[in-house]
């Protein structure tokens, strides 16, 4: 065997047990029984300290060394496995298992913490995950930024200089389209009771609408909604809210996007490093163009309307028109994943700046709340009533994910730009999404974008699909035009 | 640390890496996906590789010479890790993997020829797992019996003689009483149709009156009933077919039997070596004193006649008595799991002979259908009609499974020996079973034999339990006494 055929034999069952991992995560989320959460952990523990140990194995720097690509794909391979490697070397095991142990217990803390509205008992183990992570930020950086650092493990090859960049095109145009918005007439809300057993059907339907495979998958129910695993098993889950049927099926239409990523890319890929989605912020895209672009479309919602009306009958919504207006309802919230189009970036852009200066040491924990609540002030008019809708709302920063939020944005941003592409591509995109069809849409994702994998790097993948750079124009023009149109602005 | 001390934290992540494998078995039999087989089995393999790789590990046979046990418990561990370290070193590593390649390819083709009553599509191979078998047994057994090798991987501390001799005390008794059953006028049957709604309400009854404990487990549907994992994640399968609800009430009742033994086990054992069934025979034990000496007794199916009744209305049986008569019904047929208490035994003496000859090299693959046909007339007066009620029966043999089936008949002997011991120290254990209640019959043998899990050897385990020395005598007893009554012999 050659060294690189060793490489990836070898890499091969390291994907494989990571996707095990996936599996028990899958587990725990939906049908673990109650009592089985210690046990739980110590098997995930035991299959990390297995992965960590393949992912710092020294045979593959040796390999690394010693492989000849084949052909273009091998060049990805060696690409990916190599900055894989290198990243889990620079961080020592110690450093490593501390995070996970202390980050584990730190989302139980977390998630007390907000249902006590008790930010004093959170930041005590806040400040253990800010300590650890800024240190394994400097020992990823060595001399580099530490945040920019954390930020290449979910979005390699960007820097938050670009995602500052981002924030500082999208701000001034998204602030004055809310403005106009808030001040404008509000748009109708659905009334009623919408039972479980609907809206499981209903989403069963979109997912497949928008291309879900439940040959190699299945939809579930949890507290949180969300796609796991890659490859051949890729399942969602979805939630219920008897008064707002729009909670499950836009997550459902979300999750299908990540999912359908994942079952979409070519076999040549499979249980390889380029066997995944490439990066978050281009899962996001795919997310968030099946949710937003699509699914919130005039088109997508005239059909979906006709479908919640056979299935609940009369929900206080008159016809298509209001109902794309209620689907696409803008007001002012204090929650990021209640927030609509206009509002969410902002959202974003008021984590990246915070998370940054806790990062590089420029705000302490213990000073947090008080720069979130007065950033939320100026930011979005409102002053924060309690903690739950404030500092304690997300789970990410107990999570140690720093880094972790700017690739909701970039994904936001890539969507706008996949977006302006696919309508060029496909002239009877409407036709098809107002019969409930999104197969052109999912079909083109799937050929310009989905089936690479991690083949080229994420921004390069993005552009290879759209067929121009990237940039936060497309969104922005889009926004502006749907919104300036639903509020007649 | 101590190497006691290093030896039991290696063996704690095997035993958690162990209970993650079982975690995708129970996956792969309830919801997992169609179109995921491909992948799990790379995800089972890989992890398999890395379960081999701890089993072997060189360190662990230094930490066993260096090792002292500071109890009790100690001495138990290190005897159990010693006889699964020397067994795993004495098979190569490739014919380890051989073996589980070719065993996981067998069984579809076995599942296929059965669906076909194809005996010539199943023997080629039949024939490379028999050898691959034999391989490994001679390679386990060094210069002493190959089955018997194998036999202990089942049942350590039990040779073939000792199996021969037990079946040597079970068969003349049992033939006699099966020939006066048979010539007896029939018992009644249950007729018409039940609902898997009302089934799957009564497995959940009977799994909770039989101490079954959900919050650390749940009961689902699959093809075949099991029983998975062990300590604070036990789940069980059951299945339902319309016109037999005792398949369902009885396998349920059944793996409750396993998975309780399985949940009982003391909280000191939790991921060692001894957290788990001590054998097959001592778990089998467990599984058939729960179906059968409890279950099928004449008190526990007064209170399951009317709960049948409350839930299915009338089904053609008309007081407690024909019910008991007809839950124990005996008849003629080719299937053993099918099989009645009187029975079932007969058809493993059959497989048990059977298997040691294909071990020792007394009859080959090509001999093998002709044997068993040969010998089912002559055990059970009727003529083999199709493969599917014959060779093709059963799984076992197809993943490699020799010396697994006297397990289950070392089972029914020690159920019967634990049953004598039981009555005589629970008085009143009728009165509660006839209010459905086996709390009390489940408490003893927890508190006797369940908690031990596996601190003692198998054999020691059941006498410990029963406070005598396990013999076929009770099992025989008493089935004489029940079916001497129930067909007025």
């Amino acid at each position: 065997m050659t060294a690189y055929a060793e490489l990836l034999s070898f890499q091969r069952e390291t994907e494989a047990l990571a996707q095990v991992m996936g599996r028990l995560g899958w587990d725990q989320e939906t049908v673990m029984p109650p009592g089985s959460a210690g046990q739980r952990a110590e098997e995930m523990a035991a299959l990390e300290g297995v992965l960590h140990a393949r992912r710092t194995d020294p045979r593959v720097g040796d390999w690394l060394d010693a492989a000849k690509a084949p052909d273009e794909v091998g060049t990805a391979n060696l690409r990916e496995i190599r900055r894989r490697y290198e990243r889990n070397r620079k961080v020592p095991a110690s450093l490593a298992s501390e995070i996970a142990r202390v980050t584990s217990r730190a989302q139980g803390i977390w998630a007390e913490a907000r249902a006590n509205e008790d930010v004093a008992g959170f930041l005590p183990v806040l400040e253990q995950v800010v300590r650890l992570r800024r240190e394994e930020g400097a020992a990823l950086a060595r001399n580099g930024d530490p945040y920019d650092a954390l930020l290449n493990d979910y979005e390699p090859g960007t820097t938050s200089a670009e995602i500052a960049a981002m924030f500082g095109a999208l701000r001034p145009r998204l602030v004055a389209l809310r403005d106009r918005v808030i001040g404008a007439p509000e748009a109708p809300r659905v009334t009623g009771a919408f039972s479980e057993q609907g809206q499981l059907c209903l989403a069963n339907e979109v997912a497949r609408a928008f291309g879900y495979d439940f040959s190699k998958g299945r939809l579930d129910k949890a507290v949180h909604p969300f796609s796991s695993g890659s490859g051949q098993d890729v399942r969602i889950t979805t939630r219920t809210n008897p008064e707002d049927p729009f909670n499950c099926i836009y997550s459902t239409i979300h999750e299908v996007g990540h999912a359908t990523y994942e079952q979409g890319i070519d076999g040549r890929h499979f249980l390889t490093v380029l066997g995944q989605g490439v990066s978050l912020g281009v899962h996001e895209s795919q997310s968030r163009i099946y949710e937003n672009q699509l699914g919130r479309s005039r088109a997508f919602t005239g059909w979906l309307y006709g479908r919640m009306r056979d299935l609940f009958g009369d929900f206080g919504i008159a016809d298509e028109d209001s109902f794309y207006r209620a689907v696409n309802r803008v007001s002012a919230g204090y929650i990021r994943t209640e927030s609509d189009e206009v509002q969410y970036n902002l959202h974003i852009l008021m984590r990246f700046d915070l998370e940054q200066a806790l990062m590089r040491g420029q705000v302490e924990v213990r000073d947090l709340e008080e720069a979130w609540n007065e950033r939320f002030l100026a930011d979005f008019g409102v002053a924060v009533d309690r903690p739950s809708n404030g500092l304690l709302q997300d789970v990410h920063w107990s999570a140690g994910l720093f880094g972790y939020f700017p690739t909701y944005s970039l994904g936001n941003v890539y969507a706008g730009c996949l977006h302006r592409a696919l309508r060029r591509d496909v002239a009877d995109l409407d036709a098809q999404l107002s019969r409930g069809d999104a197969s052109g849409a999912v079909g083109w994702l799937r050929e310009r974008l989905q089936r690479h994998g991690g083949l080229r790097e994420p921004r390069a993948t993005v552009a290879h699909a759209a067929g121009f750079e990237p940039s936060e124009e497309p969104l922005l023009d889009e926004l502006e035009a749907k919104y300036g149109d639903l509020y007649g602005l």
